[in-house]
């Protein structure tokens, strides 16, 4: 068994998907969230299996004996990884993490409501909250990518939902069991909900564990799905996870779950029960990528700042002193596709707060993210 | 190469979707839109490389070169199958067909205005439009199961939308282009917008055609999907076309296509190239099963009513007359599953006009038919 990385870029560019296929051939893409990974043997073998037994019906749905099939495999997946006991019989399923948290906001609040975030974040967060009927509104996270308890506490005036992006993307953030009671504390003053999207929750790279909001914040909603961590962006499917005060989960329509893939689900099953191993080896280069990026930085490369992400794949690069950026004051991923052929994703469009970054994706082969680094140092570096 | 139809009850039974694990093993499922078919082997073929190559990340939008694949595929179906001439540029990916219909509902209206559907129909047209906050508007078929044009004239009044479902699903209703044509008339003068389902329009059973919404009506907008003619519910993706006159989908927002399984294209990008001598089959055995459900209601049951669907699956019968129900008054599904053991979907689901009909899927080997038939009968025309 070598490494889930052990994947060529012939093999790579042979796939169909957007990370591969947006750019013309001589860029090196490392901007969405795709891992350029060998795929887990056990999705495979399940996948496989359903196409040939014709499995390709609808999902079953939470009443039937089989409904709870999804939410069983991820709390069994929980509770090894995360020492998290999942309320099985209150999670429900949705489409995918995003449309989850548009029904969950629905359940919370009312067209016109205010949603509270955190940028620099997940650019879908504000779009698909917008195009929900909702205003959002920003509390930024402080210049070392922490929650910041004082822009929280102003934003939640008048506010109805937090939702909360732990581990935070892009920034790599764990949010810890204290910030978390605060949050909560907060929140509980000012009559705000949280949700959290913890999709990249199976993603730690460090010490530092995940600590799962619901545990902390008894009335939050959490949002789940092995799309992120097991590269199954392709094949969607989802868990809302309630904290033990939060009920409305009840009134989930039951046409939320008609958007649910049965296929996916079987995808996700799979990789939650039979993943760890290869989770475990992902997690493992992607931290020794994090030390590669952190040398590279500081030996050419000095004027960047960076803090190392305590989950996800991202690198988040602060590189607004470097000295293209500041000779061109050029958006740092423009120049980088312009003048590095290098993908990156641009600050600008996690929020105001993300002018001057780019977000690097890590999970890729060591010798694809040396040749992405080295485009990236030689073109910031040059004083063009 | 055998029928796809060629499998048995035991390899059903191994499924893990919705149609055989909602109901005791006593029950014989006949309800929910599920083919009891082995699968298109192209299908199987280009979901067990896409799982392989690892090609599980994003579907690439429309912007990428690629990002019409899917939109191609259906085009170069839908020429040779109804000679209709897709605009491929023109059309927008979405996840599946009702959350399609919403997003162009949502494109064509404002929260609160009022949608005109034509009991019976598809349950989630009604689930679906209310959800989002669109008002229902009711246009019942006539008992022949055509367009009303009297009731829709009355309904268009003051209406936004108009939701029509073509082929018409229960009643298996093709709508001709003279009834297209007066729906456009209609619409035309009281600013109505036509938006039309037509998942089922691989599924023509006999000589009369599937004429295309948009050929008929320049500012309707279609959706299509795979998903229901090669059994591939599982695997959700489907496509807005708009007819010539229809421009909205230019604004239709990024984020929609989002949710869109890439995984799931590439399924019904084969069965769009790959499928036609399959899905002929299908349609064959499909025929011949209406054939056998009118000769035994003829010799068994002839108190039932109906008319033979022109398109789907299924069979909508008008049980109302017959001796258990006029017997009991009760719902005729409720019988067939207590008495029956036989699930099938209740008519009233599909709007108050169902009551007193039930859906039978026909999509299954024939001698589970006649058992699912035989069961129907035995149930109502016993004088209980």
């Amino acid at each position: 068994m070598g490494s889930p990385f052990d994947v060529t870029p012939a093999e790579l560019r042979r796939r169909t998907s957007l990370k591969w296929h947006t750019y013309p051939e001589d860029v090196l893409p490392a901007f969405v969230a795709e891992m350029d990974v060998q795929p887990l043997e056990a999705v495979v073998t399940a996948v496989t299996k359903a196409m040939r037994d014709g499995d390709t019906g609808y999902e079953v749905g939470p009443t039937s004996p089989r409904g709870t099939a999804y939410a069983e495999a991820f709390a069994q997946f929980a509770a090894r990884r995360h020492g998290w006991d999942v309320p099985v019989e209150r999670t429900r399923m949705v489409p995918d993490v995003m449309l989850g948290i548009v029904e969950v906001v629905a359940l919370l609040t009312r067209p016109g409501d205010r949603v509270v975030i955190n940028p620099p974040v997940y650019p879908p967060f504000r779009s698909f909250l917008e195009h929900a009927g909702r205003r959002v509104v920003t509390a930024p996270l402080t210049p070392t990518g922490r929650l910041d308890l004082d822009a929280l506490d102003r934003a939640f005036a008048g506010a109805s939902v937090h939702l909360l992006c732990h581990p935070h993307n892009p920034t790599g953030t764990l949010h810890t069991a204290d910030e978390l009671g605060a949050v909560r504390d907060l929140a509980a003053r000012h009559d705000v909900r949280v949700v959290a999207d913890e999709i990249h929750a199976p993603l730690t790279l460090g010490d530092e564990p995940f600590v799962p909001t619901t545990t902390i914040i008894p009335d939050a909603i959490a949002l789940h799905s092995a799309s992120k961590a097991f590269n199954l962006a392709g094949l969607k499917a989802a868990l809302a996870v309630p904290g033990p005060a939060a009920d409305e989960l009840r009134d989930m329509p039951e046409i939320v779950g008609h958007g649910v893939s049965h296929v996916a689900s079987i995808a996700h099953q799979a990789a939650y029960r039979e993943g760890d191993a290869w989770l475990d080896d992902v997690r493992q280069t992607i931290r020794a990528h994090g030390d590669l990026v952190a040398q590279t930085l500081v030996e050419r490369l000095p004027q960047a700042r960076w803090h190392r992400p305590a989950a996800t794949y991202f690198a988040w690069l602060d590189v607004r002193e470097t000295p293209a950026v500041v000779a061109t004051g050029t958006d740092p991923a423009r120049l980088l596709l312009h003048e590095g052929r290098l993908a990156v994703n641009a600050g600008p469009t996690f929020g105001d707060e993300g002018a001057g970054h780019v977000r690097l994706n890590l999970a890729t082969p060591t010798p694809i993210l040396r040749d992405a680094l080295d485009r990236l140092v030689t073109t910031l570096a040059a004083p063009v």
